[in-house]
């Protein structure tokens, strides 16, 4: 097979990986089988926690993510992305040992916002790691749009619990933690909401929030930057 | 990473692959992403269509097919399972290039059904290449039960067309002339129906048929088989 191939490293959850494969299946113009996006997924999730790594409680996730990359590299895969926005906090190591391009979470959200002309300030839904690696913010701040981010309380009473729940199926419970981490965010001012954390969509949709109409998902952002790269490639 | 790693030969088509994949996570007792069963997914829908080649009217899918096994195998995959029934007429050509074993559709889906003792006639939708190569009904019959199959009228007028519906996602109208077709072998008499294509399931999920209780899905069947693999492996 010619043309382009999608690799997607998953297991950073698993849910969140279906949750990606689903949004570029349902997002491609497609009239029979040979139509869709050709994908090879790495849907492994023993990978250490990326946010015990990073609090010093736990190993460091990085061996078992090269691992996925270098899979993915043999079995031909032409770009790369990642259905979990916490390890871009990797991604400069990641991308070194990967032959093909991996395209940033962050750029592919940026370039979906950027179809919202005049938004002045949104709130982002992320992990600590998230957050303070800051390259959502940096690329936002460099658009002018400002971001919100969640206080230390919200995070550990309702966005942290809620993320684990979705990691653990328990899609309702999870689901409206997150809404109402979410709440406090458009409460303070947030015009549109950044979902920054894989699990987010994936529990805002189980339990049909308004919120979700208010939302950018980075997960959709990604899904679409996989079908236009296949659709620009088949086509020369 | 020891232990079962579980490789699937996807992309016929794209959209019960992703069937199988949820099956898998939802069929998984997990309390953390790493409980969850590990699998490397080969979807490239860009295979040769399997019925028009058996109708002698397209090249034959298997050239592709092997492609991905090849890959699977290459990427350390230590099981391999199909969700396409009707690859499995080249059962025996794919598992004489892999060194990974492939688990045979219809002999998870003979361990499911013989959890329902007692049956003695299951209804078999299915495609013609599928029907004709006969593995379903052999593997029944072994076991005492008949096997029903739909009519040409039914397969031109009901089965083909509503498949093609669901692999071009319109899932409303697959859904309906699948559900037909089914119900036509329930008035023949069918105390069960297997849905021995991988877009039935999908087509019955998405319209709620009442039928689908009445059914054995030999995608929820791969899916067992596959927690299974991983949970004794793991445990090893």
């Amino acid at each position: 097979m010619s043309g382009p191939l999608i690799g997607v490293l998953g297991g950073m959850g698993p849910a969140a990986t279906l949750d990606l494969l689903q949004k570029i299946l349902q997002s491609t113009p497609a009239a029979r089988d040979q139509d869709h996006v050709p994908v090879v997924t790495w849907n492994v999730p023993q990978i250490p926690d990326r946010q015990k790594a990073m609090a010093g409680t736990g190993p460091s996730p990085v061996p078992a993510m090269l691992d996925g990359i270098r899979a993915l590299n043999t079995a031909g895969a032409t770009h790369i992305v990642i259905p979990c926005n916490t390890a871009h906090r990797w991604f400069d190591e990641l991308q070194a040992a990967s032959a093909a391009p991996i395209v940033h979470i962050a750029d592919a959200t940026l370039a979906l916002l950027q179809q919202a002309p005049g938004l002045r300030k949104v709130g982002l839904l992320a992990t600590r790691v998230t957050s303070e690696a800051g390259f959502f913010q940096s690329r936002f701040a460099a658009h002018g749009i400002e971001c919100l981010v969640t206080s230390d309380a919200e995070q550990d009473a309702l966005f942290t619990p809620g993320c684990y729940a979705v990691k653990r199926n328990a899609l309702d419970d999870g689901g409206k933690l997150l809404e109402a981490a979410a709440q406090a965010l458009i409460d303070r001012g947030a015009e549109r909401l950044v979902l920054a954390c894989t699990e987010v969509p994936v529990g805002l949709q189980h339990i049909a929030s308004p919120l979700a109409a208010r939302s950018i998902d980075p997960t959709m952002a990604l899904a679409l930057s996989c079908v236009r790269i296949w659709q620009e490639g088949r086509r020369t």
